[in-house]
């Protein structure tokens, strides 16, 4: 028994395009609409046949859907609802894949009242964009996060943790605003860092940017692969999540002031004692299957 | 012509033991000898098979050597240098591999005075340690810098160049000075960054360490790799080059802060920028082969 047969896509990048394909994979009896704003990404869905139809409109799109996904940045959830408000069918359960949750669930509840919205998150990607760069397996033994709230029934958020189960993913249940907290630490200031010193790196005067670039597998380019995630993605992260992550960064922040103290002083021991207990943390990272236990992420060295 | 016959590695952990590999691989003909002040280390290494002699003390690893590389931390150079100066032959060329050079270059001339010290520095590595963790292909396509006094002898810079490149590396020769504040950019102040990030992450109230680690594909694990690092090792680093990373974290904390307040002030547009010019480093890093170009460090997503 499929927990839906008919589902729609509104966004076809990354995450949009790879859910599609893993439906294809994994349930491929289940009908796939999808369609995007932007034109070029609707000729290359349909160029790269991952769904059955790819409408012009998103209303087109969600006409016949038990699941409607949502899966553009954060800032264009709101009108993306308005614009599929008259056609949704009653029945119909909307999710999305927002990287922060309160904003989106607020959003959704005000421009699609009576209808049954549980906001959701995949924790996974990679730092590439667009239909292109989709694939299958980008779920499997990731997290995904279902945030439904108080009053959602039962059986819609079983259905859709089914779903998400189905395309390889672990599913964990929390109130959108603990979720919005955690994400803040695990994925939204590590961004925002890396964005940071990226941007840092090809500002100086004394060091070029061919010195950096030539040098960076001193540990600068493990950076720059989340320094090159979708901006306008990332740009409705920190503006719809600000509350969490102006406090992750406060305390990033206050640990940075303390280091550099060492650092000035020549406290060995407060540096040594820190690079010990963060070297365990990884451990049990590669222990729970969060990451590769290949040194260097696997990368080849030949 | 090879341009050394009787090696000596003085520390044989990681890098050491690779350089050891690489010179079996690449120069089967050269007499490796070896020492590591760790007993355990030693017995690892005669296991191991990759110097054709360990022996019980860093001056009788020298007694015969053309070229001395030590591979200790930072803060071990010096004592090394005074251990081995007695039993150095007149002629053998002394190198190291450490992260910071000026401080190397001048606590070596102090203790070896009247020999030719060459420093330099193969920037390669992984997030392990020991003599089980080298391989012989560590140094393929990376850089080695070279830091030669004023007073060095061109024809020994020379063959010490021709070494690095038939263990695969590419070399470049630069002032200590100028390398110093070149790997505060690309090396240390990414590692202190990503060490001071992880420590945070591992101290929340709200957030459990349980939740960060399920949740670290978001971003967090890409630091924890780096934040695993050798802690001697990186403690050295930043005692050693103190001023130019103070500096570096100067910078860096001031574009911090101007980001926290785009963040509060909701200027997505400053967001945007400077998400946008961060991506065109990667892809500068990726088409000059400092990095994989395959999504996500080519991680396996099955």
């Amino acid at each position: 028994m499929l927990p839906f047969s008919r589902v729609s896509i509104i966004g076809l990048g990354l995450i949009g395009s790879s859910i599609a394909r893993a439906i294809r994979a994994e349930m491929p009896t289940v009908a796939i609409t999808g369609h995007d704003a932007n034109p070029d990404v609707r000729a290359k869905a349909i160029e790269l046949g991952f769904a059955d139809d790819v409408t012009d409109t998103a209303g087109a799109a969600v006409i016949d859907a038990d699941l409607v996904i949502l899966a553009v940045p954060l800032g264009g959830m709101r009108s993306v609802g308005e614009a599929i408000a008259a056609d949704l069918p009653a029945d119909a359960i909307v999710s999305d894949v927002g990287s922060s949750k309160e904003a989106v669930a607020n959003a959704l509840a005000e421009v699609l009242p009576g209808h049954v919205v549980i906001p959701g998150h995949p924790v996974a990607g990679t730092e590439n964009s667009g239909p292109e760069a989709g694939f299958a397996s980008l779920f499997k033994g990731r997290w995904c996060i279902l945030t439904p709230p108080a009053d959602a029934p039962e059986a819609a958020v079983e259905r859709l943790r089914s779903f998400w189960e189905r395309l390889g993913a672990n599913v964990e249940i929390m109130d959108a605003r603990h979720h919005d907290l955690v994400l803040a630490v695990t994925s939204h200031l590590p961004h925002l860092i890396a964005y940071t010193i990226v941007g840092t790196a090809s500002d100086m005067e004394e060091v070029t940017r061919s010195e950096v670039i030539k040098f960076s597998a001193g540990g600068f380019r493990d950076f720059t692969r989340i320094a090159a995630s979708d901006p306008t993605m990332w740009r409705d992260v920190f503006l719809a999540n600000k509350d969490a992550v102006l406090e992750m960064l406060q305390r990033f922040s206050e640990d940075l002031t303390a280091l550099q103290r060492a650092i000035r002083w020549g406290d060995g021991d407060t540096l040594y004692e820190l690079f010990t207990r963060t070297r365990a943390v990884r451990r049990s990272i590669i222990e729970q299957g969060q990451d590769d236990a290949a040194p260097d992420f696997g990368r080849s060295h030949d």
